[in-house]
């Protein structure tokens, strides 16, 4: 779906992706340094309804590429050519998260699947958009093909990431670190469509200038400094949120900074419980 | 041996191997959990037998490298010429195969041998590979090229991957990644002889269409979905038998998820046996 | 600022980073083993005025770059043109730094920030910094492209190293590492503002021979050289002063190498205090 | 050094030291396994002098550079011309590999240098080699180029391993694996002087034939082989030996694979003396 609407949608979807993590993971790791063993049932339940809503997003992204007007409705190979191919691989991206999303689900629901498969699969899943978006940009013009590789160092970035989390499970600096990059290629979804395909009858941007090439390469950065800051702003926001609620509660979370949290840190890596 | 059954051979071989550890890892995944050290004793058996086969597949690839009708018959170098270097750097790639199954065997059936070294070996075979298909498609069509090329991805993966497992040994996971790229592999092989060489008087693919290679490209997306559906269903298999037997001799394999399973993935880098 | 200045000062900021942290984490290395507890907080303090000062220079660099008299003055389209984006640029990387130095005041000052995050927003500076490097050198002479690409190995190569100290935290060789890193950015810095823009009326240098282009690369080399020597300098001077610091007050730093070291060096890994 | 000489002799350099670790690293592997206390200190000494006579090679390596009969006696710039960058960027290849020497020496000398600073500069040392050669081989016939750069795998693989060896130090597989590279290197050394400067009047080689390009290509896999097979003998042949000797002497190697091997190996990893 080369057009306005075609980046937006899935640059919504990773931004309320985005979001949503920014607040999940700051709950899930204060929670857990107040111990209530009550959570870890809601926690669990709570991703399990997030996995399926990603991929039940990643399903109508499916349908929607190959039922647009112009789409190949499930033909692929049609009179000696093939149908659609753009959109079919934007299928092949949106049938990975899909099935990330449901390895997500049976992680959590069925006792005998390992952990670690999970982001297994979803590492391999941003690897096979960034495989995919890699080549296929060739024989576009400049601009076209720079705004959509700078894409590529976060969706490499990314599967590296994501394969650590493989290792080092429930680390919270690699969550925000996912999270941070998961809102950059959302709102970077948006900057394409307003660059490639200027909405509200805005000019054209000239895709052979120099400059604008390279303001775009700056803007990528802006980007990314703004997933920064709004995940620090919801972390501080949950923690904010959290105090207040066990203030009047009368109870206090015991946070013993500098120590601890190295502890807890590396509790993970070791795997006692020593915290 | 560039003809259909010159890819179809290896592709067989690599996709029996990846079938069968499919099969086996999940096994002693889920007997290791009962701990019933019996095991370990058939266990060990059972990885001598596999590298040996492996080892005789290798063998029998090197050969039938050498001794195909126009093979080089171990002459390297003719009347100031070097003789049919293609089944050389395939001789090559077989013998580094090779040495990894005697490896293996080994590790298993000397104890003087250093765990880890067996993955190493296995690591540089999957390079060699790698690294000798890198080199050999200069020159050729651009949908060779690429055909060919898409298969390093997987190759240095595996590398990576593999290396990995000489410090996170018997992780379940990594095991699990190896194994989907295996198939992958065996898969892909088979695509490449069914597209470069089509068998049972099937048209030739143009090598030169922009769309060819696009649709491949994608084509080696679905193929690891493929792969990562064939090792699901194994692992499922596996369990579901495994518990019908238990049930049957009255015992129940006790897995507590969640928590003994992370101990037991965490358990192995710290070397404890705390679980 | 493409003149001697515009580099000399940026060199100048990264070497007294540098110098710097040559001196505190050998210091601070051998304190932890002497383990007075006082220590702490004044590491603490000591900590979180580096990172004031930080920010303070990265604060002063983008005023520099943007209110130079030939600079764009905060505008940033002006005309339909881009104003001035080379100086938006070097803005931008200053404005990676700052927020790095925020973020570290940040982890010591408030308790609920989780260790890691500034060594994380730190490699992603150090990132960002080469990223905009690596597309800012097109379309300039050989040697200018190559004088400022091999500083992408210092940076790349820092990323890395920073990322790592997520996990590994308080590393001495990481730490170390990263000290002579930026060392050699420093001086790079300087040795690039001297052959592009020679001062005092020295000789252009030819920006198209290639035996310049050689001694630079070789050039690269020295200067690492010369920063580890100034590193393995400055960590002997502490030594020697803390040798005899104690020597006077009575007490003797414990020492107990071989053995002790590696326990400390891996109890970060495990975050166990069994030293 | 372009000639015959000037690649046999840093290649038997590197033989030598691959070869003596060969027998080194099991023989200290094995040892540790008995735990005879009495062979820590024997250990160190032994590196010591190892550490010391590198240090040695490498300058006479850098001497041999500068002193012969065309090279540049310690002159780098004479009349607006840089003099003979060749040597000079040879004598910097040596003057790192000398200054791991001297910090390998300081290691085990001096008890407040951190263990893992002396694997760092190695590892710096053979990236520093990597790095010039890199930029080495530009302008120069197609099998020139590529004989130097099939290197470039041996030495940025081994900047890896001995840099994941400042945080997993005395892993027998990594300190295996790089005696395989530094014996690699050694070979391919010798290789490179009988392909460019043939010597006893062999024939020379067709600089800019495929076929030769694909066959160095496939002897740099053999050579790596041979290093393998090298390294496998020399590590069965210390453990006979040892075994003999320990027979005669009446006592007996506690060896209990697969457990204590596995515990061993891991112990490092966590730092704890489970053993």
């Amino acid at each position: 779906m080369a057009n306005f609407k075609g980046h937006a949608l899935p640059g919504s979807f990773f931004l309320i992706v985005g979001l949503w993590w920014s607040v999940k993971y700051p709950l899930i790791y204060f929670h857990q340094k107040g111990k209530s063993s009550q959570l870890t049932h809601y926690h669990q339940r709570l991703e399990i309804i997030e996995a399926a809503i990603r991929t039940l997003f990643s399903v109508i992204g499916i349908l929607a590429e190959q039922f647009v007007p112009d789409g190949p409705y499930f033909h692929l190979y049609h009179e000696n050519q093939w149908v659609k191919l753009m959109n079919w691989q934007h299928s092949t991206m949106y049938l990975f998260f899909a099935v990330s999303g449901i390895v997500d689900m049976l992680t959590y629901l069925i006792a005998h699947v390992p952990l670690g498969v999970d982001r297994l699969v979803m590492a391999m899943a941003v690897f096979t958009e960034g495989f995919l978006f890699y080549y296929h940009v060739h024989n576009r013009p400049p601009l076209d093909q720079h705004i959509h590789s700078l894409l590529l160092c976060a969706l490499f970035g990314g599967t590296f990431s994501i394969f650590l989390e493989v290792i080092l499970r429930d680390n919270i600096v690699l969550q925000l670190f996912r999270t941070t990059l998961v809102i950059l290629q959302g709102t970077w979804f948006w900057q394409i469509g307003f660059v490639l395909f200027p909405p509200f009858g805005a000019p054209e941007w000239d895709q052979k200038d120099e400059a604008n090439i390279m303001f775009i390469t700056m803007c990528f950065c802006w980007h990314y400094m703004a997933a920064l800051c709004i995940v620090a702003i919801n972390y501080s926001l949950v923690y904010c949120h959290l105090t207040r609620l066990k203030r009047c509660g009368g109870e206090i979370i015991g946070i013993q900074k500098l120590k601890s949290d190295h502890t807890y840190q590396t509790a993970l890596l070791t795997g006692s419980d020593e915290e």
